[in-house]
């Protein structure tokens, strides 16, 4: 339960989360702060206030937002449960709607692919949700570019075994993909990333738990098998000290390696999120307050991500490798200079990225820079990869296991696949991630088989032609008026009856 | 006439088809080969149990398919006729309107191109036949890749007779393509493959016999006229000694030629198909049994390709040479250090092919792979082509004799032609296979003169214009499924009003 | 007036057009011939036999059809007109809807470009008129290519003055462009090719005369003002006799050039006009008939050019020389080689095309061919254009001056304008064609001021970046809010109807 | 007050307007000039003869724009107010419409980037002003050309403070961009160009004051605050007294600096533009008339630019050079050999630019331009860029600080914006111009931050991948029958409802 005045929140599920074993309550004096963590601001504060917000605060806010977050003299003391006013939950004829179409999805069985999972989940899911994950930066130019390379197959190879198991950092994947850090998984389903955690068990995949989820990192941990392995993305804090606590805290739970995010000094603008909060509000309102009023034009990504430090730099990796032995790699490198240097300081590899699109528009896609780094580094170290020493990520717009096999045929280790699995829970919950991964095995086997690749290591450069990745071939607009005058040749049709579709 | 039982298929085609002039009358009683055979699997089996299951099964299961894939100790015994019960016809309004529009074709003189047979197929076909024959793998990138060389004509050349009849592996054709082998051709007509038999009879072409016939091979060969040249297409059976029954038994029946399949270990993931299988259940039913029910998501293309071999490979074409005489050939060749392996030991040819897209998505179209084989054959072996000895084919996406000839002057002997065939006499029957060998035989003449070409050896590669073959930015499709997933960005807009346009 | 009966045909206009100051009155009796010159043939004699079948036959026959093509012997002899039953015009409802759309044309003040006049003209020709203008080969893919250089205008020039006046063949033009020659004139209106003629005169531009003009070669050599230049296209006839006596006459009217067309052993296949045919017909007779009637597929296109000789060759130049003292043009030539061959023999040039895109499907642009061709001929010949001696001309596509400015620029002494001015005429008669060359006129001024060319002169190959001009291309996605904000331009509308589409 | 009789124009705002201190008033005598000024001709004077015509001249004229043109002799003197009649306004339902729809514009809240005032602007304008705003040269194709570079941002790189000001010719800039030079600017609101004037000192940014300005150019002076930075755009004038006394002025007034527009000899056709003259006028009317009456088809853009000097060129520099002492830039170049002569002449630097698409179609976008210029003038000249001595500026098609940022990057010292700004004011009046420079400072910090370049002097050429930019990739027409014939692939659906979409 949490419950705002003027100047507090208190999580609901901080009181009844099964999940968390240990918990402190606190309300914050600090408005200030307040208006760092929520997106609406001081309004939505007062909106809510001596309210049960824990509807609209649980997704956004992990558990330990406060505790990690917030030092605590700010912290109030626990509330009082009966004491607080129960918002009343009024169900709109939209959500009515969203109900029904939700009683309509397909059964599961009948999902075929990734794709279909997203197609669901634009239907099924809360529209700010949608907005949420399904946004990028600015025109979403990036986020759309798409998967240039093409196959090159291999015939009369033995492929009644195959096997497209490997290791990450080390550690067996039974797939050369794992589970990129995502922010705010309850906004899909309410048990959030912990899905992500025992679809993760149950597959033998592993799991990188993002800084911004809205399970708490100990609760994620806890969701894991004894043994399963689980990466950590790391949002570096303005304050050294919380960093700190929260990298070594994770070494001590147990994660295999740190993926510290260098694409993200600030989030990006993503308006089609930014562009929901408007609508959620009252118009009327909004109209009046004008540009002068409070700034709640940022949207969800913009208000969780104020603690970021743009100040992070080289020098702090010296800092890192201090306070923890865990692998380091960097997450979000996007050209052969930064890769290079990242291998000279001995780090354990780098994720090729530009943040699914959300970050810097016109930034290129993983595999274009996978391309530019192998033969970079190759011509300036000897390296080849895949390379052990030194491992390659990629990450963005992943939808089949062919996008993952351009990728490690190009030197990449392992790929980072985000939304998609968001889509799939949002869409069937843990069934629905489980067959998400079931999906991608049964296009593993098949693909390896129809490239003649037995295992991974037989899926090599050659079987892929890239030689046209650099191209982003943007089409000059056509020619209107000619197009427009030009009459399309009529297949033959049917006499009276109207066509089938 | 075929009965099902818990335990039993019987092929009614088996008592009553006229093609067939001997046959062995059993009963299954391994429901696990049953499984195997049906793409509903047991519970198809129990639906039809004691009934008359002949109309489902007939176009999926060629006759021979029981005594060719089932041991003879498997077979139990022929059925009383009369003791089996009919399954009630029901014509559904949905088969009432097909049948309006069956009747509604136009007539076959308005019929221009391949690609009308095409659009009338689409909707004159049963739904589950047209999802069979149109689908292709995963996004079906490959599948819509287009031919993208253009013409160099020459002028002012003698054109007065020209003459497009060359020779495959030496027998003469009058066309630089054949029939190649298609799959269940008694989807688009009960005739099934001995239309095209007899339409290649007419018009002096080859055609090729598939493994996967709807027909019985012996009723496809039995239909060809005297001394009418068939080539053989061949799956090879996990099991060898199937395998050699087949291949000595086509070359006995005067077969001149085997295919042997390279590209397809396992069939693709066509998921138009496999949709198609779960629209045609009750989907109640369907999603009461979810996830983990019956399997039955794998479309026809699967069902029927459980034999395969996914461990043939190249140490396995010795044995071949030993069972037969016939020239063999690789079917589905893709890339050019495959093309010199079979060279290297002796084979006839090679088929440069991407499977009609319905095996690994993003691999490259059949003429793209020849500008490679030819330059890289000549490079290693200093071969030169159109070759006698080593002879290239190619197949997949040709609709029109100029998508022929640019095969041809590149180097190709001829080219394939597969899913125009059954669109043709799905929607037409064999007149409409006769047009389509008509409408390719005009477009031939018509090509040659503007061409300047009087024959098919004057069809050289400086007519054609491929530099740009290998750069996919020729109106490379798009990912449709990704594009409708994505959803554009929205402006602000005003906020009741229509707006102006 | 025009009789037809079993074995007969005759001209109306050959008895009334005011044109024709001569002529002679004949009867077909050989029906073969008969059918060859009709797009219906027999069928289409019975219809109308004994009945005045002017309507249907005027646009299709030119009136020297008969006298050019039939020996006299044929010739029955004169009709008396009264004998004649008059075939009853019945206005369809079509046919008003057609005229009310031509009643709702635009004033013509507001046509500000050639696509307008195309728009216009597909909502107001008949039917069978617009698919025999607009139609081309195959799949359409020629037709359709694009302009795909780019301008490098120079700025501070003086351009107070600009003058787009050039030679041509020696013979003053005052643009770089001339009217191309293009069959079937009375089509789009009743006095057929003459509207070009005096459009010419009084704007200064030469008249390229077509084999296959609704109107008499001499009726069109007569509509010319004193002194006014016209070149003439040939066909060439498989009986030379028949060709030497039109080149003759052609050269002893005037006539200044002879273009030879060598892309046309055969009129494309052009589905469009081809299915035209059908709609026309009884589709219950035509459903009858079936494969095995007549052959009426074939559009006007094949119908009227079943004379044209598929045997020529180079070895015909010679021949032509002896005849006449012409310059000599070959028209459709479509790669260097036989560009080179052209200028070996002397001849004064050579028209780059691929023949308005209705003969080979996918063969090449004419501005493509003409970097090319510039590009080689200075290789192997030394040559540089514009050259007087051996002079290059491109058609096919063009609709604005700047379309002929890159020509002119990349070497191109001028360029071919067809279709554009059928448009014209087709949607407002003798005026539109006027204006079209007005705004043509217009087109020019502007551009040479913009492009810092005081003279045509001054445009030169610096002025165009063509590098890309050989890729034949594709696509990124585009940026929708940027596309969706653009507002697409706008055809001239008709003011009330809706649009026939 | 501006009355019109049939040789009379008279501006009201030379009476009225708060913002000129001293004015003269006086009267046309001189029909031809007045036909020259008028878009209407005498025909439109006609209309309003003796009546307050104000409202249609005043955005069109500026109110120096007699003065400035008109030899005093010709001033009739000034005009008594209530002598005038006064022109009845009728508030038609198409403006009703309007006037709902500006009442229906989102709060300026929700405006999240340029785009946004573009959508609605095209909403709320009066249609004219629209057409004449939006309106480019002939097929718009330059006009879409769209931003094709792509990003390498660089990471780890302290970003906590970021600066993206700037110094353009010597002057401090708070964003390497500037408010370029649009004619008109009372078409979008009543204050024009004052208001960018206003917006510009708020923000920091430096303003070109355009020669075709609705509001005079010493309104907009004045307008400005001490010391705040302008610049003035030149469109020469025949009679190079009046630009003598044009330019001295300016440079009294304060101007840091004089682009001279030298890609206009002439105002392009623009077609958009030109259309809407049509549908203003009585089409009944204008239907008589036809092509022999009254030009008025040529749009406002050349109905006020008849006195641009045509003759204009490189030997004029040095007059100019002669009268003033401000830094002399080149406006319009668009090749690297006129920015070779522009540096050679000492002049301070050029405008790449094809202005905004609406001069020559087919030119390249400002920023293809410029990777040619400064390779060449590195080559040519050993300069490198940014260059203090030599400034490149680049326009056109500008909606996002990344486009900015690409052009900085690859050398140019800043960029100008024109459109998105009259966009923005037409749509909010001054706060939405406030709003749009705001939008740009925002998107400034993000993309530095993103690009890890804490200032501008850090985005350097490495991190913008230009390679692409000279391919303009038309695309090549897709198939349309085997388009048309393919079947979709289909998502998942839903079972019963429709989509929420």
């Amino acid at each position: 339960m949490f419950t705002m005045s003027q100047n507090s929140w208190m999580p609901r599920s901080v009181l009844n989360d099964p999940c968390r074993p240990s918990w402190q309550a606190f309300v914050l004096s600090d408005a200030e702060l307040a208006l760092n963590l929520s997106p609406g601001g001081s309004k939505i504060i007062l909106k809510y206030a001596g309210k049960d917000a824990t509807q609209e605060y649980d997704p956004i806010h992990p558990p330990d937002a406060i505790t990690t977050n917030l030092p605590p003299e700010k912290h109030l003391g626990p509330v009082a449960p009966d004491t607080v006013e129960k918002v009343q939950i009024v169900i709109t004829d939209e959500e009515k709607a969203r109900q029904a179409r939700i009683a309509a999805r397909p059964p599961l069985d009948e999902i075929l692919n990734l794709h279909d999972f997203e197609a669901i989940a634009r239907q099924v899911m809360a529209e700010k949700a949608w907005a949420y994950y399904s946004s990028a930066a600015d025109d979403e130019i990036t986020n759309r570019e798409n998967h240039a390379a093409y196959h090159r197959p291999r015939i009369l190879r033995d492929v009644t075994k195959v096997d497209w198991s490997t290791t990450i950092l080390g550690h067996k994947s039974s797939m050369p993909l794992y589970i990129t850090a995502t922010a705010l998984g309850k906004l899909g389903h309410p048990d959030g990333e912990m899905i992500l955690t025992r679809a993760a068990a149950k597959h033998g995949v592993i799991q990188m738990i993002p800084t911004l989820a809205s399970c708490s990192f100990d609760e994620i941990v806890d969701a894991a098998q004894p043994g399963q392995v689980q990466f950590f993305q790391l949002y570096v804090n303005k304050d050294r000290n919380i960093t700190k606590r929260l990298v070594q805290h994770a070494e001590k739970r147990g994660i295999k390696g740190l993926f510290i995010t260098v694409d993200a000094p600030q989030l990006g603008r993503r308006e089609k999120d930014m562009r929901m909060k408007f609508e959620a509000e009252d118009p009327s309102e909004v109209s009046k307050t004008g540009s002068k009023g409070v700034d709640r034009s940022q949207g969800a990504a913009r208000a969780i991500s104020s603690f970021i430090d743009p100040g992070l730099n080289w020098n702090d990796l010296k800092w890192f490798k201090d306070i923890t032995a865990m692998p380091l790699i960097l997450k979000g490198v996007q050209c052969w200079e930064d890769a290079l240097e990242a291998y000279d300081l001995n780090l354990a590899g780098v994720v090729l990225s530009n943040h699914g699109g959300r970050q810097l528009d016109f930034a290129r896609s993983g595999i274009e820079i996978l391309v530019e780094v192998v033969e970079k580094l190759k011509e300036k170290r000897g390296l080849t990869f895949p390379n052990e020493q030194f491992q390659l990520f990629v990450d963005g717009g992943v939808r089949r296991a062919t996008d993952v096999l351009k990728a490690v045929a190009l030197g990449a280790t392992a790929v980072g696949v985000g939304r998609p699995f968001l889509y799939a829970y949002s869409s069937y919950g843990p069934e629905g991630m489980d067959k998400a991964l079931q999906i991608l095995h049964d296009e593993f086997e098949m693909n390896l088989r129809l490239l003649g690749a037995p295992t991974i290591r037989d899926v090599v450069p050659e079987m892929v032609d890239a030689s046209n990745i650099h191209s982003h071939l943007v089409a000059v607009p056509g020619d209107r008026l000619y197009d427009s005058n030009y009459e399309s040749m009529q297949h033959a049709t049917l006499r009276e009856l109207k066509p089938k579709l």
